[in-house]
């Protein structure tokens, strides 16, 4: 598992697995999102990546609709090889996030015991 | 949820959310886990990353037996609040997977249709 060559990707009760897409180019981490097996599937075999929608329940080719298509440079997995690591070159506006912003990964937290509170930057 | 400052981390069925964790230095990213609302809390009260180990049923504070504690410089979340971004400074030799390895991504999948392989660098 975890000092092997053979690629077993762990899937979890749902049949997902955690996916962290980076860009390729500069590293910034644009979004999580998951993939079942057919979603990994066809994104090694076409090289673009495809997801799974938990919320909309689909399979999800990501930029269909937005034209944000992420070309896979490369796929890595961790230790227990229940994560997924892509960096991707994003298509279209070169941006990830369905609400326009670049990164889904806007807001700051700060600290404040029970009341934190976000912070956009 | 997406526009707002009210931070209501989303936690799944299971009671958790998922954690990338990447070195507020360089940018790598470390290794990905998860938090209870416990855990999230211990780790906004301590700066200090807590996790919610799945394998172990149990809350981790990272670094207790390697020395790899993680001193939180940054927490951000995403758009719809169900995941979580941690960025640190990795206590002890610097690293953060149990193999000895500074980063759980130390593996690149190799593409190959259903002989996908794994390649170590």
């Amino acid at each position: 598992m975890e000092e092997g060559i053979a690629f077993t990707p762990r899937f979890d009760g749902d049949g997902l697995i955690a996916c962290v897409t980076q860009d390729a180019n500069d590293g910034q981490i644009l979004m999580l999102a998951y993939m079942n097996a057919e979603a990994l599937r066809l994104t090694l075999e076409t090289g673009v990546a495809h997801y799974w929608s938990r919320s909309r329940q689909m399979l999800w080719r990501k930029g269909d609709t937005s034209g944000q298509v992420q070309k896979v440079k490369e796929i890595r997995t961790d230790c227990d090889q229940d994560t997924l690591l892509l960096k991707v070159e994003p298509g279209g506006d070169g941006g990830a996030c369905h609400t326009g912003r670049r990164s889904c990964f806007y807001r700051k937290v700060a600290p404040g015991g029970d009341k934190a509170k976000l912070v956009f930057d």
